[in-house]
């Protein structure tokens, strides 16, 4: 699931997730793996990109449509996390859901 | 310029770079820097965030409108930077333009 994502041809959605963690794992790893399994088998899900460092975390998942990205959010699974996010995990984060209009891949 | 960036009400839109680097730091984060100086002082631009780990980078530029993305694009510094960037320092890369439609923020 690492590195770039292959997606079809534009339009299609992305949110952009970014965050900056609280201090200690406590389950967070773990729980953050899950989540990238079990999003990448839900209807609509075309790819997913993440990266972290000290300061900050961004995932980038790629959906079809709004109506995926929406059944998602409400995914059972997927709020137990949100709620752990809110709680343990996250000092901040952001969510920004786009409308991807035109994209380019460079391999060297 | 760390951390979550604070973009005003939506719509607006994201320049989502994602990148695999080479071997080797010849030069890279010193000119990543500079960039985002440079990025940052242009007409129309929002915020920026960045993380990079070990697998991906990802650096997602934040801006007013398609014009300003065009501008920055095409700015000759900048023109540069991609040259060597496609030459040295980027193994594989993805970039997607895309309308920021809704955004939300949590502070714990």
């Amino acid at each position: 699931m690492s590195g770039i994502a292959k997606t079809p041809e534009p339009p299609y959605y992305a949110v952009i997730f970014a965050s900056e963690r609280t201090e200690g794992e406590k389950g967070y790893g773990l729980m953050a793996d899950k989540m990238v399994e079990l999003a990448s088998k839900q209807k609509g899900f075309l790819g997913i990109e993440s990266a972290r460092d000290q300061d900050l975390g961004i995932t980038v998942s790629y959906w079809d449509s709004l109506e995926s990205i929406k059944m998602w959010k409400e995914h059972s699974a997927h709020r137990v996390a949100q709620h752990k996010g809110k709680k343990e995990w996250y000092q901040t984060f952001s969510l920004r859901v786009c409308k991807v209009e035109r994209h380019s891949f460079f391999e060297m």
